[in-house]
């Protein structure tokens, strides 16, 4: 079971939020759709924050994930010196503070004292966490894999935290302001609207089969409708 | 410029339909937002079909994108094989035929002919692309890294290919039948909603900031009312 992080449920705006803690294998379900990260790491006394969407799962036991870095990127060296690194996953209200950690560097300017976004501490590594998040996941680093010109860090997961509203075995999206943001590219950015259903359906065998589509249904109850309109017509005309 | 790829447009539905050529570095910002895509190999006369989310872009130059596939997967040794994977974009309607993909093994059954989806072939690659599909990328496998107890397979962009009204530099969302599909987990997807555009200003020195937020506007416009009640009451007051 999941157990209450902070006793203290902190206000943001007008919404009272709790963040748990959950299992570090939910991190990988976390990255499931697409969401954008604030991936942020500490090393001596240096902080720094970047946005990132080349993220990816890579493996349930352990639970590893990964996040591709350009090479030139300042955050590039700051991971590999500090061997860990934090995701905190925001939502619309920082669309801005998203955008605007990935327009300038590290290298020129101190990027969340410029901000004025705060932070709190992570459980297990220095890295800092970026408060108003939906989720947090902290993890050490496990490898480094050059590809191409960035490189694929490995980050062992610690510890997962996330925003109950926001997140329950799935990113729930019910709510707009629990939603996480999606970056599309340029200057766009979107959150996840309707929500689908899949339906398949099990046969008497136990093979598992499509369920008959919305389109499908559609067609079927025309091609119906037409075959009976057929009949009447038939039936009436001696 | 992107070129025509079909000179006759096919149709789906009611809607006409334009693949574009597009280049491969287009390839990187597909995967942006976190779509899912659906996998297809062919290995001497088996062909087969997963759906897969945990995809990363993972290189510009050159254009490399990953896919970890776990390594018990049919699709797995399938990859491995023929050295060469494609990736089709479903949208809403092919939902159920997604998660059917992912819920069946193709060394059980041949997915694709029981789902009765139409295929077209590829321009560079020996794997089938599915029809009625939003974008399409094929790629020849650069390299198989194994990591945790999946396989990362890193996959050289060749080839891809774009429904216009979908994607044009990003994907588009503007018409929900052209949205991709996102995985939340379970049986649970999503498409894309309210597009947001971030705003950042630049000063007079050429730095660039964070633009006022519509709550940051709002909080000031807030204080500013009370600030000027406060004087009009004090103003009244002897």
């Amino acid at each position: 079971m999941a157990e209450l992080y902070n006793a203290e449920p902190w206000v943001r705006g007008h919404i009272i939020r709790a963040m748990r803690t959950i299992e570090p294998h939910d991190a990988l379900r976390l990255l499931n759709g697409g969401p954008v990260a604030l991936l942020t790491t500490r090393f001596r006394n240096e902080t720094n924050v970047m946005p990132v969407i080349w993220t990816v799962p890579l493996s349930r036991r352990p639970p590893l994930i990964g996040v591709a870095v350009n090479q030139a990127r300042y955050t590039h060296d700051m991971v590999r010196f500090a061997e860990e690194f934090a995701l905190s996953f925001p939502g619309r209200d920082l669309l801005n503070h998203t955008h605007y950690f990935g327009a300038v560097s590290g290298a020129d300017v101190g990027k969340l004292e410029l901000a004025k976004l705060p932070t709190f501490k992570a459980s297990k590594i220095g890295a800092p966490l970026i408060e108003h998040c939906l989720a947090y996941v902290e993890c050490s680093l496990d490898d480094a894999l050059r590809v191409g010109d960035h490189t694929l860090f490995v980050g062992r997961v610690l510890v997962v935290q996330a925003e109950e509203e926001a997140f329950d075995e799935t990113w729930r999206i019910e709510d707009r302001e629990y939603r996480p943001l999606h970056y599309l590219g340029l200057d766009r950015y979107a959150v996840l609207g309707d929500r689908l259903q899949a339906e398949l359906r099990t046969t008497d065998e136990g093979a598992i089969e499509l369920a008959e589509s919305k389109e499908e249904r559609e067609r079927r109850e025309e091609e119906e409708a037409l075959e009976a309109e057929r009949r009447r017509r038939e039936g009436e005309e001696p």
